[in-house]
């Protein structure tokens, strides 16, 4: 009966939607769906919606007896817990113990830890930290996540709560942080916003400076108009990226002093910039660490597609749990 | 025959001075010595010294038979080689490979590890991280160094060099740090060369500001004399520490939101100031890490003599060691 339950379940759940799927052990989603989160503001509403959809996804694949368990990635999740607490995103408010609500719905045994760590255990299961014991994954996204693995385990902390490496403080005194009133984190700086509030800055600040992103009021600025300025070349918008690339490496500077990994793995909307954004990266990481680290560390991105990558990491979680 | 080796040795190779001892599980030092590092150009030289010396200690203490192991803590060791490469403070050039050379001169399985890491393995086993499976330790000495535990291991990273907590920039563009050639480490500020260096700069460019300090001329300063000011409530002197505890703090913060530590240990010279330095530490760490993390975490002091510390460090590691 060794390997017997070959499936795994992954949900993961966002503030505007939820996506859940069956996977192998290789990484192939079998079956897959799609549904509102925010549209339930009880969670009981949200997990009887969740049942229906799931369970037929679970009756197509043979049944909850080929299935090893139910991995969840979700916004404030606590691995010890199996709790969602304080989620500030979720219209869910306090301490939601959504494992055991899960595992008494389904009758499986379920797993719960934050996006980003989900992330991480996803890509080490099938992604680019496959066989790798020591690395950190970064999501530069909305937000700026983390998960960071070593000694082959995912670091937790005492609490469940390790890994939020966005909300280091990279800038003392630096750019404020709306959501947590911290100056100068990480995600003032490296996430989808903070890219918007480079540009900003730097176009308040230069008012001289020529850059085809004054076509647009300062307030509707994306980080796709930004992205999409700079590969025509606008040199602001390049200046935008040089600057959030050297932020971003000096803070990975910091990360690989402390657990020294083999790779730093990043994903999310933030890495299509590719060279823009990796080159300033690698030359600020580099400059920032200890001879013995130099040269050593592999910078790469994700290899899951991102529209899999969130039920992949959820599902890897069910093959971490001990029998 | 289970717990039939009930003592390990414990050697503490320093720049200047190597210590060495026996110690029990309960981390009673039965016997211990000292000799000269400095003094021996060639490291077989030095292993002839030392082993003379402690083969007298193991005969005493009834033999191999009775020594689970050796343990070694050295500038720049690496637990996975075992081998100290490149300290720049010790005379030994390049790559030795001292766990080896332990070995073929004792018979004994032997273990090394940097300094810092060694002390976070004996705060674990006789001191004040006895029962943690997550915390840090910090060394607050001529230098910082750290030693990361997670989920009940340390943190070696993939190549044996993690925990170069001192090295983490934390003032972008700030003091340079001539041993390194960078800017703004927290060993530049959180060291006591850092403290007589924001002494010097305090005095420099305040030249109206009193204090006592200005009896002494600015190179013969000492962080001694620092602390003694400041105990005998000199304005400026206080002032270097509220100044070291802010930088400090700030950097634990960071640390906190990596890891989640149950508790942070503090250990070396800098801790005899107490409040002095760990009240500002408190607040800034306090005031950099996310609610989550707020008023959670210990900040202790070692509970080893400091006389006991290296040795009894050095000699965790051989219960720590794989049978």
């Amino acid at each position: 009966m060794i390997m017997s339950q070959q499936l795994a379940v992954g949900i993961d759940i966002g503030g505007t939607n939820t996506v859940f799927g069956i996977v192998d052990r290789r990484g192939n989603i079998l079956s897959d769906g799609k549904m509102s989160t925010k549209s339930h503001d009880n969670v009981e509403d949200f997990l009887t919606e969740l049942h229906g959809h799931l369970s037929i996804l679970i009756d197509q694949a043979g049944g909850t007896e080929n299935i090893r368990g139910i991995g969840v990635g979700a916004p404030n999740g606590n691995f010890y817990t199996g709790n969602i607490e304080y989620a500030p995103n979720l219209t869910w408010r306090g301490i939601v113990p959504l494992a055991n609500l899960l595992e008494q719905r389904f009758g499986l045994p379920t797993v719960l830890t934050n996006d980003a760590n989900a992330a991480a255990i996803g890509e080490m299961t099938y992604g680019a930290a496959r066989g790798m014991k020591d690395f950190i994954m970064i999501t530069l996204g909305t937000g700026v996540g983390s998960g960071i693995v070593a000694n082959g385990q995912l670091i937790y902390g005492h609490d469940g709560f390790a890994g939020e490496l966005g909300h280091c403080i990279v800038q003392p005194g630096g750019r404020l942080h709306p959501g947590t009133g911290m100056r100068g984190s990480l995600e003032s700086y490296a996430s989808a916003t903070g890219v918007c509030n480079t540009a900003k800055e730097f176009l308040t600040t230069r008012p001289d400076a020529e850059s085809t992103l004054r076509q647009y009021a300062l307030e509707d600025i994306t980080s796709k108009m930004i992205y999409e300025a700079a590969m025509k070349n606008d040199p602001l918008a390049k200046e935008v990226y040089e600057y959030t690339g050297k932020i971003l490496g000096e803070a990975l500077a910091n990360f690989v002093m402390f657990s020294s990994p083999e790779a730093i793995i990043l994903f999310g909307g933030l890495t299509k910039a590719g060279d823009l954004l990796m080159k300033p990266v690698r030359v600020h990481m580099e400059n920032n660490v200890l001879p013995i680290f130099q040269n050593k560390v592999k910078l790469l991105f994700s290899e899951l597609k991102e529209s899999d990558a969130a039920i992949l990491g959820a599902s890897a979680l069910a093959w971490e749990m001990k029998d």
